[in-house]
């Protein structure tokens, strides 16, 4: 690499008192193909799927293929009673608070409690085999089952046709495990980082109220209530039903157990190993509750209770999908929705728990093992299930080691359904509500949302954006204000990079952000200005039109403070990772204006495929070689003497 | 601003031989109302639109409002007889060039040729008095024809239903005014750059493939041609024509003086002082075949001619536009799109031409002029104006100054209307065929593509697909694809940002990366990796995950190596100029994870915006305000002695 060393052979206070100027580089040159190939494996397979694949037998191959998609597998030659003990323990503990949360939640669906039931047993089983998370509980959740509901019932009045709005339930789940799959399959799981964060936290909070509010129809006893979701109509049905529909020994026992259960929740908050107090007592409730009403007969009183729930295992219910007609476009549609808010709960709580325990989780395979077993679950009269945050977190304290406990807590599922289930008989409804109450309460995540508001102010505002639309209007527009403010930000961060004028901290040849050093020295004459962005169609525009402003704002600076005038204008180009066409064009552009002022254009360390492309175009003939440095530091120490000689 | 010295005090080869450790700076804290205001302004407000107006007298603000408006009376108090006299030459050249290709392009609209000349006369006049742009020339133009054309026929039948046909074009004409003024108004002009120069070349060059295809029609006489505009379906009408369809005596018109068109077009490019050859041999043409039609009176043997054009300047036409039913909503629709298109072309032409004469273009002032001299043309019998860019490149290459040169267009169009339009009836179609393929072959820019190719491979795929999409489905087909490549581009952007692994380049304290800069040495036991990008919700895992891989891969080299284990992890956060809670997560969980490992987590450089939410979030404090330092350089100074420890 040849070095070159500035006319006058010094004047700078470059580093280590002698200055060697090194040149900008041009990478090696990448042919076509190789280059394509790198594009496509940092877009699909940046997490380099197949390293495990590399040089190994053809049997061992084949071996590794079964193995990645059941990782079952790989991982159960290494299984021990040990970690058999700990499945067990945490798999009854699951068993325990999922069979009460099922029977609800098939409610919030709009379906008779059993098919809550049906979808803890078949998919845990499916999910066991393929998944790779080692602790999430897979089953129906609130928010899903509740956007389900929603979602079918604008299509068919699940009163008025319980069979064919059935038939559409299964109909979406089975395209949500479709859509699921496929996105894994065609390595699109990065998909669903575009949901931010933010809008994730506002919407499940927004769900939950929105849960809770439901619930206030078996909580209070209330027989007319309103199908809107939206708070201000909840409200209106509550308080319409107040003079002749609350009905008082509903409420008593709803309240006490609802404080029963919150009271666990606290103890179990309190001390990490009292885990087990809130796990087990919606079971407790539910069982107390059941023998009271049983005895007491408070039925007769207008307590509503469960009245039947069938005995069996899943039905076969490949025969009830939809494959044609006007349900089956509505039901892909109301899959596509559903399915990929119930895949983004399931990765987040599986990278959640892999990061805690320090494994890696591939998000590509996890939906291709999400997607199958939601197809399964919808041939065997399953709504759709996906992991459950809450259960998920007991699951992990309970001590489980692998997805054994998802099958131990399936086979519970299973016996309760054969031989249990008329037992239920007498559960009254208010103790369903209490318990997703309960449960539902854990998704507000008000410490989640301070934490936004401190970090990022437009993330707060895309929070409580999704928030206020699933407590005020519905849950769909809800999701559809986190995905619009989501994409708004992305496009925001393109169309709109940060410029910084940049200045020399005193006693170092460190060049930084005048606004956040305030002690860096702007030089004289000279304007650095750093662009923190790639340069593409969508901000060059913007770059070159900043630059141009930021430069007339220091002119009148120095004009006004009687400084010499800007003669070199020096880009940092470190943060600017790629260029396109447009980019070029602007930075051509930006070479013009300022020669008719007599302004040297600088660029200062672009980086690779900057560099090559500002060769490809001959921009860099144009503005010339010499002109391109490798950091700022060498660009002011080669135009300082030169500024001292034009005064001169 | 406090400096700390390293625990040894020495053994870096850091700046002036003395090491001096200059702390990350948090950058004064700004309020809510300030960041918010900030924000706003640099998206809406980013070129500073209202700073003529500090500092003003109330009665001077008003005057600079109503000249914020109108323009034309900043600068007509400035105009002069030098600066007529080249609008007038300019006028009466872009005049010649307009009227037979107007009579042209109103064809691909499927409308009669009086309505490309209204086009001319109204719009041009209201944008004289609005638009800022110097050298734009205004009137219809061929691809934004041929869309609203395409997009109007697909909806009523312009031969059975002439009348109808011609108010959804007005009222498409008013909704793409609305549209385009709405956007400027709102200041969401940024809006345009989402499609990408390399789309847009594409798709102008299928759309000029397409127009001159479209000509065969009048070029070869044929009577029945399709409809579709694919060039499948035009070859097949043409060769299915050809037994008994073709018309020798059209053909011969036609191929003459296109010969003559294209020579004069060349002899332009040669010499760029005859740039009016070209200019004008289009009336020449019209002139000399309308004579010798009807001299011969040819159009007994088959040549087709213009037959009539009405005579009388543009009639009022505000009772035709749709402001209810099917028609209103597809008015709207068509308007977006046809409107959107008009928009980019035009601001485009605006930006190049004020950039070539260095003066500035409001792009958002610029499209309330466009949107409002639309509106008012569909109020006045005219359909969707724009810059045309073959007349704007005449208009300046004739010298014009001003705007006025419009205005003179304009009027010698309006005398043209009241009355030469009867000299029209002899000319024969073939010859608006021959001006119209020559003025769309310039819309083919190879160079451009050519250009494309070499700086970005994925730009030249968005640029084909743009092109073959129009050439072989259609002009709305090619579009959409333009515009879904256009944000594919956007989101892998922000998906996929690039990281790199930094070394250090011999004899300076300078760290690049190691693909880029061969020589740049990696430091034992000490990993930097560069992050380019942001960290937002789209990338954040990706980025953690890509960190965790380049880890992975360097410890399998050092192990191979039998080089000292990885210790420091550093990310240069240089490029990283903004994160968001989802960021903040990863980067926690990344520094979860190489805790597990035993690896020190080391920020250097963190730009004002991540420095302040890395102590908002309280990250700062769980890695140590000591592992966060200015520079690469610096870290590497404190951790290589700690290193040399551990490993003593």
């Amino acid at each position: 690499m040849a070095k070159t060393n500035p006319p006058d052979g010094g004047g700078s206070d470059a580093n280590d008192n002698t200055f060697v100027r090194h040149r900008v580089a041009l990478p090696p040159k990448e042919g076509l193909l190789k280059e394509f190939k790198s594009v496509v494996q940092e877009t699909f397979f940046h997490d380099a799927p197949l390293r495990d694949f590399k040089d190994q037998t053809a049997s061992k191959k084949v071996l590794l293929g079964i193995q990645a998609v059941f990782p079952i597998i790989g991982w159960a030659r290494e299984y021990n009673l040990r970690k058999l003990r700990g499945d067990v323990i945490s798999g009854l503990t699951i068993a325990s608070l999922c069979i009460p949360q099922d029977i609800g939640y098939a409610k919030l669906a709009n379906l008779d409690p059993k098919y809550g039931l049906y979808s803890s047993f078949v998919p845990p089983l499916v999910y066991a085999g393929m998944g790779s998370s080692r602790d999430i509980a897979i089953g129906p959740v609130a928010v899903v089952s509740l956007l389900l509901g929603t979602l079918c019932q604008a299509v068919i009045d699940p009163n008025e046709n319980p069979a064919e709005y059935l038939r559409l339930a299964f109909t979406a789940t089975f395209f949500a495990g479709v859509f699921e799959a496929g996105l894994g399959f065609l390595r699109l799981g990065f998909l669903i980082d575009f949901l931010s964060h933010a809008a994730v936290v506002g919407f499940m909070g927004g769900a939950a109220i929105t849960i809770a509010l439901q619930q206030l129809k078996g909580f209070l006893g209330i027989k007319k209530f309103t199908k809107h979701t939206d708070i201000v109509s909840v409200m209106q049905s509550v308080f319409a039903a107040a003079r002749h529909g609350w009905n008082w020994q509903t409420i008593l026992i709803g309240a006490s157990f609802l404080t029963f259960l919150l009271v666990a929740k606290y103890i179990g908050k309190k001390n990490k190993k009292l885990f087990w107090v809130p796990a087990i007592a919606p079971l407790i409730s539910v069982v107390v509750s059941t023998f009271f009403v049983f005895i007491t007969r408070a039925d007769k009183q207008g307590v509503q209770i469960v009245r039947h729930i069938d005995q069996g295992i899943n039905p076969i219910s490949v025969s009830k999908l939809y494959f044609s007609g006007k349900y089956f476009t509505e039901g892909i549609r109301i899959g596509a929705v559903a399915g990929m808010v119930a895949l983004t709960e399931a990765v987040a709580i599986a990278r959640t728990f892999a990061a805690m325990k320090d494994y890696q989780i591939d998000g590509n395979k996890e939906m291709i093992a999400l997607g199958t077993m939601n197809v399964v679950g919808s041939l065997t009269s399953c709504y759709i299930a996906t992991g459950s945050f809450s259960r998920s977190a007991v699951n992990y304290m309970a001590g489980c080691h692998t997805a054994v406990s998802n099958i131990v807590m399936a086979i519970v599922v299973a016996l309760t359904l054969v031989f249990i289930t008329p037992l239920f008989k007498y559960t009254p409804n208010a103790i369903l509500a209490a318990i997703i109450i309960s449960a539902v309460l854990g998704l507000i995540d008000i410490d989640a949302a301070v934490l936004i508001w401190k970090i990022d102010k437009l993330d707060f505002a895309a929070c409580m954006g999704a928030f206020l639309g699933v407590v005020f209007v519905s849950v769909e527009i809800g999701l559809l204000i986190s995905v619009v403010i989501s994409f708004a930000k992305i496009l925001l961060q393109v169309t709109r990079p940060r410029t910084a004028v940049l200045g020399k901290l005193p006693r170092t040849n460190v060049y930084r952000n005048t606004l956040q050093y305030p002690d860096a020295a702007k030089i004289p004459g000279i304007l650095i200005i750093r662009v923190d962005s790639a340069i593409y169609f969508s901000n060059s525009n913007y770059v070159r039109e900043r630059i141009l402003r930021w430069l007339r704002e220091e002119e009148e600076k120095a004009k006004a403070a009687d400084m010499p005038a800007i003669k070199f204008l020096i880009i940092e180009m470190s943060p600017v990772t790629d260029i396109d066409t447009s980019g070029i064009h602007s930075i051509e552009e930006l070479h013009k204006s300022l020669e008719k002022k007599e302004i040297q254009l600088i660029l200062a360390n672009p980086g690779p495929v900057v560099t090559e492309k500002l060769h490809a175009s001959r921009f860099a003939d144009e503005i010339g070689e010499e002109n391109i440095f490798l950091s700022v530091g060498d660009a002011v120490a080669i135009c300082s003497p030169k500024l001292a000689e034009q005064q001169a």
